[in-house]
């Protein structure tokens, strides 16, 4: 199955997308940053990032679109231009009858660095660790957006479009239970130790 | 010059539109809600909106398209919601190449009641008068998008696709001065005269 997340934004729009091979396993497909300069009028900027979205649905076919799920706090200005962009984004999904899964920040959080309070460093060096990359995903938009498809692919939750959103389950991958020892395979031992690690420290250093 | 005027919201989205014809004369041309039930899918309710509102560009070929600006108040999750709605209103019109004007609930409160603190009530009341209409506009929320397109009328401010979102004013109606007595048209003497009684109650009696 092939997750699309999207880490909504107005300036700059993380879409990451991924492959599941069943368990935890899971590899990088795309990763892009869509971006919006604050200058051009409101709907101009919000054409530009779905041109960008557009793109990805195009070229790489996700089954599932994966959303943060926005929640106003410190900047109202922001959140609302985070959730218009939230809007158009999962317009796109059902446009195009695909699943829709949400996930709230610490949720992501908590599904990639075991902590729901990990800072934007702590997700990307897992997101790294997780997918195998060679480097750090820069910027952490785009690591940002990764997270989401990855807790999409580990925790499902998905609804199709005409299921109510929290009892309907995706039909692909469902919700995994989460890895706690036993018959790992290789990558769920790297996550396993990963996420003790970052459990340990406030921020680790990166393999490579 | 043909005005579409948006009171976004996820569950009832009111589309109003009205024409201009100079000055302060406005008449109504369509009116109506597109609801969707809180039991669907989150995108599966912004498609039905977004369905709902090209049926309206579609049909009235509006020139410009007004929306309320959306701030979070007290329920956050109904901002977000109304938030999405909008971003996608703006996305429309941004694809038809659409001026876009934004409003504040109370700029379009002032601008149809003289006060921008007027309730709901107020503003139906004056909307009827202004479009000289038989009857109050109901929902609510399809009297506060004939308000929105009424604002954009007499205030103008809608930014073209290219330009700058404070600068730019559209062609055609632009900012009109605000009627302050004189030389009033009929229309603008009911409005005047609406506009006085507003004022003096807190809910105006309907004509009929």
């Amino acid at each position: 199955m092939r997750i699309l997340g999207v880490d909504p934004g107005l300036t700059r729009c993380g879409l990451g997308t991924i492959d599941t091979a069943g368990g935890r396993r899971v590899s990088l497909v795309d990763m892009r940053v869509v971006r919006s300069a604050a200058e051009l009028a409101p709907h101009k900027r919000l054409l530009l990032i779905a041109e960008g979205l557009d793109e990805v649905l195009d070229t790489f076919h996700p089954d599932v679109v994966a959303v943060e799920r926005v929640f106003a706090q410190s900047n109202v200005r922001s959140v609302t231009g985070t959730a218009q962009v939230a809007g158009i984004v999962m317009l796109a999904a059902a446009r195009r009858h695909l699943a829709l899964g949400m996930h709230t920040p610490s949720e992501v959080k908590a599904a990639v660095t075991g902590s729901g309070r990990a800072d934007k460093k702590q997700v990307q060096i897992m997101v790294q660790r997780i997918l195998g990359l060679t480097e750090l995903p820069r910027p952490a938009d785009a690591a940002d957006s990764l997270a989401i498809a990855i807790t999409q692919a580990w925790r499902g939750g998905a609804a199709s479009l005409h299921a109510e959103p929290d009892r309907a389950q995706h039909g692909g991958a469902g919700s995994l239970p989460r890895a706690v020892g036993g018959d790992l395979t290789p990558a769920q031992k790297i996550w396993a130790s990963a996420e003790r690690m970052s459990r340990r420290h406030g921020a680790v250093a990166p393999k490579n």
